[in-house]
């Protein structure tokens, strides 16, 4: 990966340097908690502390990115003062005050680098959409054992826990975000924390769920009933959040804004009445991160590009009913093509 | 829970305002992930969007914090300046630069509040030590039904994950770290990233995990052999471990400084040659976060308290042979009180 030199050329200042995980990983495929990715228009350093410089050299072994052992910031910035670097961007919008400090001392001139590292991170690789792949794929296994393990009585906790130890077992890494399992009126909740509520016959399940292969994260909502519903209207508003998430996954090309693409799915609902319900956004781009950019939302100005991979998940919530959320991990080829294989038709266990 | 009148009455400030979830939940007992507590001389208000509202005016209802509904940080300091506050104190090392150029558009005179929520959170109410103790209850539970499951040929990763599973079984909200679980060699990298090592006869086991009730952690490690180890200074290693964990458990004192209370530990290997090999700090403060004040660590400078709650935790790490780290959650009470139930001496599975 040379993700240091796709964001280091959208850059106005001498070098960059990036603290935060997430941001470390994308830079240089490497996970660590402690570390500074250094780049230049010459060099790339990795400094890391010695907990991770072992492992970091082995990863980085075949990478233009060198390893440094530092032990803290200030040795990080003497280098990069050493280097006669004036000009130094960073990710403003995540600095906070103590660091802010620190940089001013060293006198350095500040850039941000934030909007490079965004506009760089939108658009994946082959190998970064692979992973991607495969975090979907174990997830979409996990869920499909899970169907036949769900019975009366278990609570959402122990639903929630046993998916994300199902993707660990087929070779996640971790969930890539909290696992929401909401039943019955729950699943009007759209950021439900699952809590001790039993599974009973008849109950709408709502699951929420994904997982991380090599950094990146797989997304993916499923929304289906616990034996038949007394309730006839589920049915029929099922029916409808599918046909908007279908029509919108058809119709989004290259070139569309983010809120177009989020119309399209708005619209559809609108013409049933139901754009009330759909209190969030069509989706949000995935990748080091559960949630980055693009912005699939009625506000969303990100052009969307060849390679962008993001969610698309209409959803409609009746307060203390029910609520239906229907998502897919997807990228954007021409048209989008959808990570998940599982069928999205009602289903009924 | 009054956690904001303890919190104000140490605060230099008209008023103080608090946003990071973890601190909202601190201060309110609610857990959200929008919001922000506003806190001055004469009341406590929840500002928090319509998704959580309903929640938590149920949730605070014989609380003296009114809940306020609020869909950005504009409504909250407009109402702040209509209270005329002129010294506002927030957390300064967590504000990030945009945020800071919204208070200062504002006029607001700044304060740290951070000094005064870090004294505040260390010392835990009777509720907050109920709340531990039943993360820690539930925590061994699992950990003990573990060892039954436990076979050749698992993975770290699925055994991390159903630990995980488990914990949420017997009723946790969610772990409370990611599960470190370690086989073999892999044991003598402290924060080791669970992969697909498989477990195989004779192999060292180090398990470090925790899990969340009522919003507070629990944290715990244990390292075990999965049936007798070939490699006779195990045991040997294993003993002198225990011995610095249970003479630093017995020796700790109110009114000792981290540092001294590290040194019980830290002496205690360093007479049978082992410090040089413990290359972490003996213990950390858990509440809310599962890393907090006090430190207890070689430059730990904080006096402990009554009813400080804190890990002891001391650990040895011989690169490429193993690593054993023997660790329970305790509270301070003259001595120390440990949460922990299960067996400490050497358990060979």
């Amino acid at each position: 990966m040379d993700n240091t030199k796709k964001v280091f050329r959208e850059i106005k200042a001498d070098a960059m340097l990036t603290a935060s995980p997430d941001l470390r990983r994308y830079l240089t495929g490497f996970a660590s908690s402690f570390g500074y990715v250094y780049t230049d228009a010459q060099e790339s350093v990795f400094f890391t502390d010695p907990r991770y410089a072992e492992g970091a050299r082995a990863a980085l072994k075949n990478s233009f990115i060198a390893v440094e052992v530092a032990k803290s910031e200030e040795t990080v910035l003497d280098y990069i003062k050493s280097k006669r670097i004036r000009t130094l961007a960073v990710p403003l919008e995540r600095v906070t005050l103590p660091v802010m400090e620190v940089l001013k001392k060293k006198k350095f001139k500040l850039a941000d680098s934030a909007p490079a590292l965004k506009k760089a991170m939108c658009v994946k690789s082959e190998e970064e959409i692979a992973l991607i792949a495969k975090a979907s794929d174990i997830a979409e296994k996990a869920y499909t054992e899970l169907l036949g393990w769900l019975k009366e009585g278990v609570s959402e906790n122990e639903t929630a826990g046993y998916l994300e130890y199902l993707m660990r077992r087929y070779g996640a890494e971790d969930r890539s975000f909290e696992t929401i399992a909401a039943f019955g009126k729950n699943t009007s909740v759209p950021h439900h924390a699952s809590d001790d509520t039993k599974l009973a016959k008849g109950m709408p399940v709502l699951l929420d769920f994904g997982c991380k292969a090599g950094g990146y994260c797989s997304d993916i909502t499923r929304t289906f009933l616990f034996g038949k519903s007394a309730d006839e209207e589920f049915a029929d508003v099922y029916g409808k959040v599918l046909e908007a998430h279908l029509s919108a996954a058809e119709k989004i090309r290259e070139g569309m804004t983010g809120a177009e693409a989020d119309a399209l799915a708005r619209d559809r609902l609108k013409s049933c009445g139901l754009d009330k319900f759909f209190t969030h956004s069509l989706g949000h781009g995935i990748g080091v991160n559960i949630h980055e950019d693009p912005r699939l939302s009625p506000s969303g100005t990100d052009k969307l590009e060849k390679n962008m991979v993001f969610s698309v998940e209409p959803g409609v919530y009746f307060e203390g009913k029910f609520g239906i959320r229907i998502e897919d991990s997807v990228v954007l080829d021409g048209g989008v093509r959808s990570f998940m294989k599982t069928d999205k038709r009602l289903l009924v266990l």
